[in-house]
């Protein structure tokens, strides 16, 4: 039960999001990898306002942040990494593999999210625009190649290198859900058995609880009837 | 002179590309990486036409790959932060800077390229079409943004983390590059003055004198007239 409110360890999270972003929030990486570490860890909730100084902390006011006490970082690339230094669960200690699993991070966030963001903010935040109709065919193809190169990789593989589950996995199973309101993973069955696979795992359905539970516990409550008037 | 055909290190790079392309392919950032740290090493060319195996180095079918015989890897950002684990110039020893100098590798790669990438790909790639027309106007906005922040965050700073160049200023002026074609780095002066710090780095002018130095070799020769004839 990682989550304790007196953990050394904070990292920054939302306290509410819309239903498109709930269980896709970057925290969720965080989360998931301190629970394959075994960490406890406490969470300091945040509104959609920021406070001003917060851009000192995460420069592009996104979260999470991380603070041990020790290392201060945001991106959560680095903070999974960062984590993974401390648990061979996440990140081996021979270099031949840990850079293998560093490397699947940065192909994760660099070569196949950012195809996939764009097809999603196509979908979410530019949906009827004109633009976004004529693009999205396009967008479409794109995420199809990077998805067919990743399976094509993956084959009949475990995990993205062999049997062992790493920071690369975390971060690329994360990636991929963002096409969860497509069928395109679907397509490619071994990506679609290998997505769910990481899903299964007991640390993520814990950081996935977690994440939800505050959305839960802090819902906007609707307007009642006639405040308008 | 860290080019040498006997290194024990090998990156890959294309023998040539388009003018667009010259001087911000990724194979860039591990040329200079291994510059600053004073290591050897040779190049593998690969032309337009990969060899069908070359996807089980690389599976997104890009450059550079990185071997030195125990690490084989890919991705830029992973590729200098293993060059970085050689090199206190480029990759503090301490936890504290360290990560965060490996923070920013993933900030520059996954909060600004995705968008510097995407005007790029508006400007040169997509130019003319429709909706690459009509997008143009909130790319670009979405690019300033990720200026403002950084530039924010940057202040009258040298480098990203202070006084020390770390792997972490290496990847973002290699990203600030993208946006050459455009005046919108010159509109945040101190972005401006950080790019051009970087970039007057010795090893960074060697290290792009020597990818320019391949594509001028191998540059196409014009048909002979009548050859289509």
């Amino acid at each position: 039960m990682p989550v304790n409110p007196n953990a050394a360890i904070e990292i920054t999270a939302f306290r509410w999001v819309p239903e498109f972003a709930q269980g896709v929030v970057r925290d969720l990486r965080a989360r998931w990898a301190l629970e394959e570490a075994g960490l406890d860890y406490r969470v300091r909730l945040l509104g959609q306002e920021r406070p001003l100084d917060y851009l000192r902390e995460q420069p592009f006011d996104q979260v999470p942040c991380f603070n041990d006490g020790e290392v201060q970082i945001f991106e959560s690339g680095a903070i999974v990494q960062y984590i993974g230094s401390k648990s061979e669960t996440l990140l081996p200690v021979e270099p031949r593999e840990r850079y293998r699993a560093i490397q699947w991070t940065y192909a994760a966030l660099n070569s196949v999210e950012p195809a996939i963001l764009n097809l999603l903010l196509i979908d979410i935040f530019y949906k009827g625009e004109q633009w976004a109709t004529l693009r999205r065919p396009g967008a479409e193809d794109f995420v199809k190649l990077k998805l067919k190169r990743l399976s094509e990789w993956l084959g009949d593989k475990q995990w993205l290198e062999g049997d062992c589950f790493s920071v690369g996995d975390l971060v690329m199973v994360t990636v991929l859900r963002f096409l969860r309101h497509t069928d395109l993973v679907a397509q490619f069955p071994n990506l679609d058995a290998y997505q769910k696979r990481g899903e299964g795992r007991p640390a993520f359905q814990r950081a996935l609880a977690d994440q939800l539970a505050v959305y839960a516990e802090n819902q906007p409550q609707p307007e009642p009837e006639g405040a308008a008037a």
